[in-house]
């Protein structure tokens, strides 16, 4: 075993050149049988095992800084790096990060689970090298489909202008998590399929040597057109002209090759791409077959058959999106659906395939995919933008001006909305209230369970005074009876699901049934406590607000949504606004910190988010003797 | 007087080619002199003066949809459809927008204010034309900075891939507002100046010719070669790799040559950019010789001299901000000023005299500005993201997920926070201490005069804790005697700068001066008001709030921002989180909509942020006979 004597970069170095190739063949085989156990991005770390371990080989980490983009290709990094005992725990609670994580390593130098901002890394860690007059290496690794974010092209235009020294490595394995898409994209499969261009150019050579001597104007136009034929041999001229040094293609799995190209890379003064082709889920025939399904994985495996584990359970709410979403389009042709580079993680492979020209995937995208609805709307379609709340943000901006600003018809599908549990921080879908609530004319809903889900779609479809959202969980739906008419609900309409009297509960989505739970804890303990549904997030529902201000002496708004910002300070506003004063409540959201991987489960425990800490929240008032309505306050 | 003929674009039309030159010189003079008295856009509107008349000739608005990125060089379109007449009230409140507006004009199908947008406007109105089965042409003209925007490349990304028929404008006068940055820029120079590489194509068919008959091998060779040619005749290399016909350069003041161009363009099957050359000021010797300064004007000028007429006044923020930011960084070599485009507006000019390498324009890409800081930071660096509140918006999600999340020592100058005046709704900097609040670790400051600015400018280069942001009004400093010495604010910490017993007012920035106006006049009514200048939005200072609680009965959150979810809302939920219930607080802030152009005092007025409002407020609260802490609840 020669994984088992690598603790850090330095013991790779002692290796042979020819001894690299067991090595990655033994790292290939640590991947396959640890995540068979524990799931993760298998088909993206397998595919970058030989360029990491000649990254490793060539530069000196953490000198050298290596910056991976959206990072879940850095479990390679991790095993190079003195990890490799922890990867039983990968993505558990308390565990190994799926990401690169600087807390866990000195090697691990920049973190991300979006994509795209490598290249903006690595422009400021060698604007920083310079100014600080120090010498060493940065490298971004970024994939094709990153490459296609916008803020990627923004830091290419900066790049190529400053001419630092700086190496992007393209790791081109022809995806982003879905199949790619974009010119880009067919610019760069034209390089792939061009590349015995290269083997032109002595032929080319010998002809231009058969030219006759000319002299005078010609022979300029001569040379021009010698010049000219760099484009032919460079196959990266979209590069090249934006002032990066293209470098390849090189075939990412030959490991004298990467180490060549590295070299060569090396000679290059100022900004250099070397373009690596790789083949996502490399030596598992399964993950090659199908990369798109072995992209990342909740679940584990059979190794041998590739057969994934699935636990037995209710569809999600991406599910029941996806199918709805197909149902209401079969009658009304305006619906069309945008997403950025997530047709499968947002339900919507089947709605691609049942209405492919009504189906449009912009790559990795946001910004774009939501203002480009914002036109779709105003003339007159019905644009679905589905996209996770975590990328959300990325179009935030486009949301204010495009969107709302505009008044335009979009509707909002929310994925991921709340935890999302194993991605952990970077991909936590806690912002997205708090971040849209406050933007004019936008009505923003949550279901508490997949028929409201369904109801709440047909809601945005009949709406046309705006834009409108749904945001659901990453769960598994509560398995309910679906009504067969699908209707609208009254716009800013809440729901009392349950009567009580001493207390009440506003909730939001998946918290609706843990209030529940709570109610039931607390009814035995002799506790009357009412659950409010606060399906709509904005506009609230007014009179039931004020209805309550006169019934329960406590009011819990309880949500898997950021405290500050949320649907508790719109009740807190709503309640200032109306001159309504001595009202207890107390708002149970999430604290102001970022929460990091583990299960959904795990999270909500971590923040208090369970019926549990719910039932404490009323003992500590009852504690206190505040049950009459106003009737005293804590002194201080 | 031909303009005067001219109410729709139908009238144009019925002009010869040649009466369209005596036009482009009717309306250039009327806008030098409209301007002069307004004050606006000047520079960018003199430049597309005939490309306006060119697309309104040989296109049928509003059936084809023209779309202005940015959209503040659409006043000669405001002009050709009709909107002549009001060009008195430019910018002013409730009078002629400075953008495009859709209430104004159903030739306005667009609105914009922030750039890069109109591509994938373009790419929604041509999928919605396609599906509908309409016919028409959609036609986006964008500028080259705007270009550079990462949205706007992710729209390219998509049109090219998609190859639907529109018509991209790329208005090229080598400027974003200030001098254009840019590896694009630099690509786009190169074609400028290689205009005569078309000429040369004669030449190179002639030279091809004299090659010998050739066989076999060699003769594929020949043909690729004269393929690559192609790379020598069309310098939009760049845009037909990405699947765009590119068609120019074109001298985008010859109105026959646009005309001939268009029609080319019409012929191309799928997307086309015509590369257009304009020079901004044109037709104007000052704004010519100085299209930076003329960009946007604020004031009034002299036709004759082009001497602006300022008023004399104050300082700004902005200029309080240049200048402090040059002393610290004389002393502390760590700091370097990032700014995306903006290094006039942000009052860097001077920054980036005297330190060159550490003053970095990244051109407009304000995603890519947000995350390098994050990188220099942590590489030990001092980074001062300089960017206006409105612009920042475009970087929400690189502030939660690479700055924030990473906890980077990243500073924000956040200018033109709170209204802006003239630029109106698509400008207004009221939404950043909403969406900024709720993400952990930042530290958000407002300074009530220029000399608190200062301090926080200092309290943020001695923090070393995670990110932090100063945010200022663009406005005119009121003229405070400055400290000698610089000191650190300590964190969190608010200043009481009035003692009172009845009301207390907690204002933010400029809102400071306001409430002691107001408590100047309801102390002439017998109210004794405390005014607290909150200087710091997040953190907030809790053993103020604690003390408050047991002071007035009456407390007023006064702030210059989105009443949903800023200041007001976080001291409602420390109230409530601390379970000090009772108080009477009420939120004066910008109400749930968006607010259009006008002078800053308009925006104000409308709102309600004046200290006669305030006034009222308190006035509301005695007739209720509110007086008696907690002692009443309005009932319901």
């Amino acid at each position: 075993m020669l994984l088992s004597q690598i603790h850090e970069p330095a013991d790779l170095k002692k290796l042979s050149l020819e001894q690299l190739t067991p090595l990655a063949a033994e790292i290939r085989q640590f991947l396959i049988e640890k995540l068979s156990v524990t799931g993760g991005h298998l088909a993206p770390n397998l595919g970058v095992v030989e360029l990491t371990i000649a990254l490793h080989y060539c530069y000196n980490s953490p000198q050298d800084k290596f910056i991976f983009d959206v990072g879940h290709q850095a479990y390679v990094h991790k095993i190079l790096t003195g990890r490799m005992d922890r990867f039983d725990t990968l993505r558990k609670h308390n565990g190994l990060c799926g990401f690169v994580k600087r807390s866990e390593s000195e090697h691990d130098v920049w973190e991300a689970g979006h994509s795209s901002t490598s290249l903006s890394a690595a422009m400021g860690m060698a604007l920083a090298r310079d100014l600080k007059g120090e010498q060493h290496r940065v490298i971004a690794v970024i994939g094709d489909g990153a490459l296609t974010g916008g803020m990627a092209f923004e830091a290419l235009n900066h790049i190529g202008h400053e001419k630092k020294n700086l190496m992007i490595i393209l790791n081109d394995n022809e995806m982003s998590i879905a199949p790619n898409v974009g010119a880009l994209h067919n610019y760069l499969t034209k390089i792939r399929s061009g590349r015995n261009y290269l083997r032109a150019k002595d032929e080319v050579e010998q002809l231009l040597k058969r030219i006759p001597a000319i002299g005078g104007k010609l022979a300029k136009t001569a040379e021009r057109m010698k010049d000219s034929l760099k484009y032919m041999m460079v196959p990266g001229v979209l590069f090249e002209e934006l002032g990066i040094k293209y470098l390849g293609p090189v075939d990412g799995h030959d490991l004298p090759g990467l180490i060549e190209s590295f070299k060569q890379a090396n000679n290059v003064n100022g900004p250099v791409l070397v373009h690596v082709l790789t083949t996502k889920g490399k030596g598992y025939t399964p993950a090659e077959e199908d990369s798109h399904k072995w992209h990342g994985l909740s679940t584990p495996y059979k190794i041998e058959t590739g057969q994934l584990i699935k636990a037995v359970g209710n569809p999600t709410y991406t599910d029941v999106f996806g199918q709805t979403l197909i149902e209401l389009a079969g009658v009304d042709e305006r619906i069309v659906a945008v997403t950025p580079a997530m047709p499968g993680g947002s339900g919507l492979v089947k709605f691609g395939e049942r209405f492919p020209g009504r189906m449009i995937d912009v790559g990795i995208a946001e910004q774009h995919a939501a203002t480009m609805c914002a036109a779709l709307a105003m003339e007159g379609l019905k644009p679905v933008f589905a996209v996770y709340s975590t990328f959300m943000q990325r179009a935030y901006d486009q949301i204010v001006h495009d969107i709302c600003r505009q008044n335009a018809n979009v509707m909002f599908a929310i994925d991921r909305a709340g935890f999302v549990g194993a991605d952990g921080e970077t991909h936590q879908g806690v912002y997205d209230i708090a971040f849209m609530r406050h933007i004019p004319n936008i009505v923003l809903m949550m279901p508490k369970d997949e028929n409201e889900l369904r109801h709440m779609m047909k809601t945005a479809l009949d709406y046309n005074d705006g834009p409108i959202a749904y945001r659901y969980p990453r769960i598994n739906v509560p398995g309910v009876p679906l009504d067969e008419e699908l209707v609208s609900i009254p716009i800013g309409s809440w729901e009392l699901v349950r009567e009580g009297d001493t207390v009440t509960i506003i909730a939001v989505g998946p918290m609706v049934q843990v209030a529940e739970e709570a109610a039931e804890m607390l009814k035995r303990d002799g506790v009357s406590v009412a659950v409010v549904n606060a399906r709509f997030l904005k506009p609230l529902d007014e009179d039931m607000l004020l209805k309550l201000a006169n019934g329960a002496s406590k009011i819990i708004v309880l949500e898997e949504a950021s405290q500050a910002g949320s649907l508790g300070s719109a009740v807190l506003e709503f309640y200032a606004a109306h001159d309504i004063n001595g009202l207890n409540i107390s708002l149970m959201g999430i604290p102001d910190r970022f929460i990091e991987h583990g299960s959904i489960k795990d999270q909500l425990m971590e923040v208090g988010l369970t019926a549990d800490e719910v039932v404490r929240e009323v003992q500590k008032f009852r504690t206190d003797q505040h049950f009459a309505f106003g009737k005293k306050v804590k002194p201080y």
